[in-house]
């Protein structure tokens, strides 16, 4: 029996990390957004991938949850100084990735495989799988036109308007044949942003029905706390969406697929609206500073619906 | 009226740096071998052009020739524990400039514009032009088969036997459009490798040619001194094809192009010989070990045809 959990970056890998120091590498597959995937300088960069890999591998950046810890900026120093690109912070250690995955490309793997080779190479147990090894490209609409996901997200730092998010490819996108919906014990819907880091993994045809036929409970939980975004711009992108950036709300969001809807204790007061969707609630802590707090919190996700 | 300079990468880019010294951006331009480019991670690394350009911006490594001075390698760290390659040792700042290039290829960009940018970029005003933008691969042949230029000079240390160069994709490269054949006062061979280096040079259709219809003293400097390669592999290769290890025979190997070449103090003996072939000689100093033995031989060159 198989746990498997959706997610995005580094808010969702937090809880990632904490499924993983509790179900061991058999019992708990990580189901990656690949939406914020895109080509720089001929390398293929991926993320989320790349951030629940370094996150699980514990070599992450702590103060900035993507990235690595330790790192050093040669390399984009020189390519500052030479006029090059430099909005997206390529670390000289992460970079090595980069080329790294490039070789195993050029050796015909495709994310999937170069993903687990990676993930190998940094010691991790677990299975990382790319929602698809298809190219899917989140496009933010926005009043200036569309924007390439990584433009709007880091270069133009989430300040344009986003008035709808794309998945382009999505529709011809193949499902990852390695995920395990066959033994399914539960899904858990990670405190990621619903609408660029889950919706993307969702938009690949079959994911969905997948997930519903494996008839185990879904739990999400929420990356809204007390009205706000524990990181990142959910927030704002609910509220340019016209709804309000509310735990109730991301219920709502989740509502045609989610089973079970894990509440923070900031917003105790809302559980009973949540429960009145149709959907079984519990209580718990889910903003998390510390890896106890990962743990604690994958602990009670995990006894809510196992 | 302009010099030409040909020349591969280390030892050619010392009497290049040389001519600069001597000689005004618009009184001399540089025609690059390429036929050492390859592609690695899916980044275009072009190790003569690159090579010249770090010693004509004076950052390149004292101690190496190549790469450049003040380096780190955090990336072929992080690259070697993830089990990628890095016989091709690629520094963090050396990396940024093949970096920018993609860029700059991914903007449209062929190799001489790109070049230009880069140079540019470093503070260099002498025109530095790849014999072609189109690629130009040289191919070894070994008993054990074709090996790419950079598999058998930097992954095997020349450690095969070199049986035969050849050129791939030559006989269909354009000459770089670039080059300024018509107002040609010399050309200076420069004592780079005369098979890997100068060879590919004039592999390109065309150039033997437009170098002979300029009219002008073509002088070689020999890359052998006292039957010795001052840099590289040039000894072995020549014995391997089955000539000796002389200034004499680099003598009889641009006999068909050069008009003038330059015999070291070393091969004064030699002198006559290289003479009798039916070449223009001058003795010269032409091992440089300090900046001002490459400007002391760039003056003697260029008073020898000039």
């Amino acid at each position: 029996m198989t746990v498997l959990a959706l997610t995005g970056g580094v808010g969702g890998a937090k809880l990632a990390l904490g499924l993983a120091r509790v179900l061991a590498p058999d019992q708990l597959v990580f189901v990656v957004n690949t939406g914020d995937d895109f080509e720089h300088f001929g390398l293929h960069i991926s993320p989320d991938v790349d951030t629940l890999t370094y996150t699980l591998a514990e070599v992450a950046n702590p103060a900035t949850g993507w990235g690595r810890a330790d790192e050093s900026w040669h390399v984009m120093e020189t390519l500052q100084r030479l006029g090059g690109e430099t909005w997206f912070r390529l670390g000289d250690r992460d970079l090595a990735l980069h080329l790294r995955r490039r070789s195993l490309f050029d050796q015909g793997m495709g994310l999937t495989a170069a993903t687990a080779a990676l993930a190998n190479g940094l010691g991790i147990r677990h299975r990382i799988l790319p929602m698809s090894d298809d190219p899917v490209r989140t496009q933010v609409q926005t009043p200036q036109g569309a924007l390439a996901f990584q433009h709007y997200f880091v270069r133009d730092r989430c300040e344009p308007t986003a008035l709808a998010f794309e998945f382009a490819g999505a529709e011809s996108a193949k499902l990852n044949p390695a995920i395990p919906f066959d033994a399914l014990q539960a899904v858990v819907i990670c405190p990621s942003n619903p609408y660029v880091s889950v919706d993307p993994i969702l938009a690949v045809p079959g994911m969905r029905a997948a997930l519903q036929s494996a008839g185990c409970p879904i739990v999400a939980v929420s990356p809204i706390v007390g009205g706000a975004a524990i990181k990142g711009p959910t927030a704002k992108m609910m509220r340019e969406l016209g709804v309000h950036a509310t735990t109730l709300e991301v219920a709502k969001h989740y509502l045609s697929l989610a089973t079970h809807f894990v509440v923070d204790e900031v917003d105790a007061r809302s559980r009973d609206a949540v429960a009145a969707l149709g959907l079984e609630t519990t209580i718990a802590q889910t903003v998390m500073r510390t890896l106890d707090d990962r743990i604690t919190l994958a602990r009670a996700v995990l006894a809510f619906v196992l």
